[in-house]
């Protein structure tokens, strides 16, 4: 499900549809994923895109990159529970055959295809069944420039540049041909040019929305912090409609921490929200197999909430006051929080058990509910819980 | 060692030195981490330290709660190879007994000690040992104003005013001690409520350096998305000249983090840098465990050097010729290329050996010049390299 997120100013677009998933305009921001199968494997590549859609996926893109890949796709499509993008590199006549496969979405770069009357039939296709095309820019692959320093060193400014001028290109390729249903990407592997590149596509005053990403940004942990960093920045500033995560990694872990990026942007948050202390000299209680307990019990909840585990007495009791539920430890006995009021003092093996104990009813009410097809109370709402002890003496 | 980051109107600050590090101004950003250990163990303390600093940690934060802490800071501070900074609370002789330790940074909000007398007594001795004094608001541990709303639906802007009131409170304190010795944060849990209460701060006006951080951002993998969020927005505008990242983790992950942050917004890259393709459907090549062992062999190299591990031919040669050295991927066969020119097409497991031996010998060269006191090159410069393999027929 996309995600509203709260920044001022949100660069006006307009919107384009892909399989029923508005991106642009007022649109929420949605998360896109792609698969790492070999298209052609359609069971395989089918199980991948339930798994990114469970996760949270709201797009999935596919590599078109063989005949049987294309013929594959009408399968794909059916089988999906998300809209399909089809990813065309230099093949015109994939793209004809993705098109009549029944793919929402291509990505393709106009200008990559040398026969003109192919990228015209290709956009004449495209129209007829109301499918927009993404351009997608990476800096690693367009041709180098001469003028350009190689490696880090590199002028920011000239590649991005050289990034927006690529763009440009085939996005005018497409209006030649009277083609507007474009969205539009510029990635790179580092964060200022990515940046750049994407300020500098924004200024020049067009309304095609931005799909934000990093390529290649690396490994999980790595790329997790870069990716927050070179579509987060750009988030806060009002740009951008839907998002990529790229990671060396499963789908499910570029979306995952493509909804962390979007929801840490929101003013209300949707979903759970863990708050837990760093530990520090001051630590009271363990918290690490504390903190892990309450993760892995808050991983089945899916309304809105949030829970706080604090080691000590300095900044528990507020964390716990501003918490929907909440743990503050102290010497031998800690706190718990409800709704902003404490509900007992106890050691802390009893505490984490209690707190785990209602998070498990939270998670047991949510999935009943969402079963039913009711909507999801935000935070403890009026249960009473399984919390119910007086306030003993500390 | 701090890192100049490469952000456009730099905020501008009256800089404080802790204990050599100097904290604003024009100089270069320092990344800031706590102790878990308890103070008064200081050979557990120490081994913390000597951790940290290994991982470039600028300045260590210990809690200082008790007098048996105070006391040991002295040991700390003289076996510590980084400034200390005391955290300390509400205890007055704590602070007193601190800066007779030697420490190099107080943290302590004048605000939370109702006898001003001994708050002037504190800013006196810290004024005589040159010792600046932090002060730092978190939003959870500010007294709830019951204007306030509870929870995540808290209006953002209130409790951002709320946080720079408090902030503002402490400042006037010293000031009218005639104390100006200051830098202040201004963390919350939350991405935009910490970027609102930095962003109100910095629009007063004063020249204090802000110290960046989140608190309780949680565990290490969301903590670091958040962190890189409510951080990184911030750097990106001019906005802050220390940072710390609080994960439920080890000091060395929230070092790690901090300086990937910042090495995100450098304009020149410092120490290696790794671009991996997030791998799809065009896969030609087994990546995971290709990346993970240039990762493993990229981590001895301690150069500003550009690698890249790339699946297929779309992206691959471009990322390839762009970085100092790189493989990309084909059917059977791969390319490597160094520093922006092919070298070799080979079967793929030949290819990762070469790029892992390559790295293998430039780790040892850099132990061996930083062992003779040398300055490092960047990138491959004019090694020749193991690989000299004439281009072969893919």
């Amino acid at each position: 499900m996309s995600i509203d997120i709260s920044v001022p100013n949100r660069r006006a677009t307009v919107p384009v549809n892909v399989g029923g998933v508005v991106i642009g305009g007022a649109a929420p921001i949605s998360v896109q994923t792609m698969t790492k199968t070999q298209t052609e494997d359609v069971s395989g590549t089918l199980a991948q895109i339930e798994r990114a859609a469970k996760a949270g996926a709201d797009i999935i893109r596919v590599t078109c990159d063989t005949r049987e890949a294309a013929v594959a796709l009408r399968d794909i499509v059916n089988g999906s529970p998300i809209p399909i993008v089809a990813d065309i590199h230099y093949d015109a006549p994939l793209a004809l055959l993705a098109l009549e496969a029944g793919i929402q979405c291509l990505r393709l770069n106009p200008g990559n295809i040398t026969d003109k009357g192919k990228v015209a039939d290709i956009a004449r296709e495209a129209k007829a069944r109301d499918v927009p095309i993404r351009i997608g820019v990476n800096a690693g692959s367009i041709p180098q420039r001469k003028d350009l320093e190689r490696g880090r060193g590199a002028s920011i400014d000239a590649a991005a540049q050289n990034m927006v001028d690529a763009a440009m290109g085939h996005i005018r390729i497409l209006e030649e041909l009277n083609f507007r249903n474009i969205k539009v990407s510029l990635k790179a592997s580092d964060v200022l040019t990515n940046i750049a590149a994407n300020r500098k596509f924004a200024a020049l005053g067009n309304r095609y929305p931005l799909h934000l990403g990093l390529t290649e940004a690396g490994p999980v942990d790595s790329g997790s912090v870069k990716s927050a960093m070179g579509i987060g920045i750009l988030l806060a500033e009002g740009l951008g409609d839907t998002i990529r995560v790229s990671l060396v990694g499963q789908p499910e872990d570029e979306v995952r921490v493509g909804r962390q990026i979007l929801s840490n942007l929101q003013e209300k948050g949707e979903g759970p929200n863990l708050v837990a202390c760093p530990t520090c000299g001051r630590l009271e209680i363990d918290m690490f197999p504390m903190v892990k307990r309450v993760e892995t019990a808050l991983a089945d909840v899916q309304r809105t909430i949030t829970v706080s585990v604090m080691g000590c007495v300095v900044n528990g009791p507020g964390e716990g006051m501003h918490a929907d539920i909440g743990i503050a430890g102290g010497k031998q006995k800690g706190i718990l929080y409800r709704n902003g009021a404490v509900v007992a003092s106890l050691p802390e093996a009893q505490l984490i058990d209690m707190l785990v104990e209602e998070l498990a009813e939270i998670a047991a009410e949510d999935r009943r509910l969402l079963a039913e097809g009711k909507p999801l109370p935000r935070g403890l709402a009026d249960r009473e819980g399984s919390i119910r002890l007086p306030v003993t003496a500390g």
